[in-house]
């Protein structure tokens, strides 16, 4: 199997590197090729384009920051819908727009192809273990075809529904983690204020009805004062945006969505973009003087 | 050793069945003798107030519904305090004020005794097997000496500090659960609107950064419309009501606990106080139009 791939970044690099391992063909591209380094020692083949990567692949994957760059990489001059013959399957793990994803589909059948959105959720740590949550939209035939290339990176695979719900679906998973990290922080916060020992509060409330994966991972580097990214803030409020932009379409007002995006656009304008999510912190401690 | 109980409710009632079956002694009063029956039946032995199950006990204990309780109990007439003899140790499991936690222990130094705040995490499911968190404050002699009483029916008990710290631990515990209730109420709703399957959705966000006991265990109850409680929202609005106040007392903002409070007060007004925790999504369905 040959697989055009675009993005060689925290997430994308590794992801690559699982389909090498299994024996994939990868043709891969990115805007600076000494970050796809560690893939063309591992034996795949440099492209210098998108189109170029897509070109005679039996699929070609995109994993890049923002939706802009999606649309640019798939749709734009030298995007992967300009290659001579365009892949029959084209994978989006970005997250992204849902809409975006149901516009890049109407585009691949114009062209006798099919595409499906998968995000994915698990960070770097789960994007080099292969134990990634791939959460996929589109057509469920491309979808079977396509399964080799989400099970080498992925455990837990999953078709959600026509184009755009891969998207959706990631949309409810970071509605959820965006609420546990400040409430994760709100906690921590609280803790010191009044004046209990915070690691000492963990070992009472990680376990029954209070315990997340959130508490359990980012509680303790909020403690050790380590906020290095996991998963950036700047990427995150991406996301974040993405969520409240289809919940503001389907008119639902989901109240602790919207307050966890003012948090976390304050967080940017705050500096705090390079930070990990968990970094909110910094933040809620500034607004209470801590 | 020989116990005073006070208080038989879904809690209640189990955890003084855990101390009888260690072969303690249990002196047991509540308001209404028939929701005692199971533990007379068990072996304990009937007081008329709170002030007859503490007279001649090793420890008293009380688990009763809202902090006026907890006063009236231990300080009011026929109360704990009244006893010919003020047991040494007086421990109150309710989740209730810390500044009242603060009060009743003064009060008990002035009489030769220690009392200890011990509220409990885990639900009835937790109090049937003997699992619970138990967070407790409080002079760290005593709490030694009543170790045997919390190890009776909990699996993780902590001693958090002076008096006090076992309350404010519990909320911040119930900080971190009202958000989880709310963001997986709101994530159930954005798939739903979405036009996903939410019980797919959950096969891809229950595992990773999203998962929480939360989303494990409350989740698959929405989706069957099963709104009974594990822990009713009357009493969740209580809980908030004393960590705000907490918070407010702290001068700390705390933003996702205020929208909790604020959700959780308007679902008990439109009447959902009798239902579980996660029938907070009957009120958020019923402002999207669901």
């Amino acid at each position: 199997m040959r697989v055009g791939w675009i993005g060689t970044g925290v997430m994308g690099a590794p992801m690559a590197g699982h389909l090498l391992s299994r024996g994939m063909d990868v043709v891969v591209t990115t805007r600076t090729r000494a970050r796809a380094q560690s893939l063309l020692d591992a034996g795949a083949i440099w492209a210098k384009t998108p189109a170029e990567a897509a070109d005679g692949a039996d699929a070609v994957v995109s994993i890049v920051g923002f939706p802009e760059e999606v649309e640019e990489v798939h749709l734009g001059p030298g995007g992967t819908f300009s290659a001579s013959r365009t892949p029959p399957i084209v994978i989006d793990c970005t997250t992204s727009d849902p809409t975006l994803a149901e516009r890049i589909a109407a585009e691949a059948v114009d062209r006798g192809a099919r595409s499906l959105d998968a995000p994915v959720s698990g960070g770097d740590v789960g994007a080099r273990a292969g134990t990634l949550s791939v959460m996929v939209g589109g057509d469920r035939e491309a979808f079977d075809r396509a399964r080799p290339i989400f099970e080498a990176f992925g455990d837990v695979v999953v078709h959600q529904g026509p184009p755009g719900a891969g998207q959706r679906t990631k949309a409810v998973n970071q509605i959820l983690v965006a609420s546990a990290t400040i409430s994760t922080c709100e906690a921590m916060v609280f803790a010191v204020k009044s004046g209990l020992d915070p690691e000492t509060v963990l070992s009472s409330v990680s376990r029954g009805a209070a315990s997340s994966w959130t508490l359990t991972n980012l509680a303790p580097r909020m403690l050790d004062r380590d906020f290095d990214p996991g998963f950036k803030i700047e990427h995150f409020v991406k996301d974040l945006g993405i969520a409240v932009a289809e919940a503001n379409r389907l008119e639902i007002p989901l109240p602790s969505l919207h307050l966890a995006q003012r948090l976390y656009e304050g967080a940017l304008e705050a500096g705090h973009g390079d930070r990990g999510t968990h970094g909110i912190l910094l933040a809620l401690e500034a607004e209470v003087g801590l």
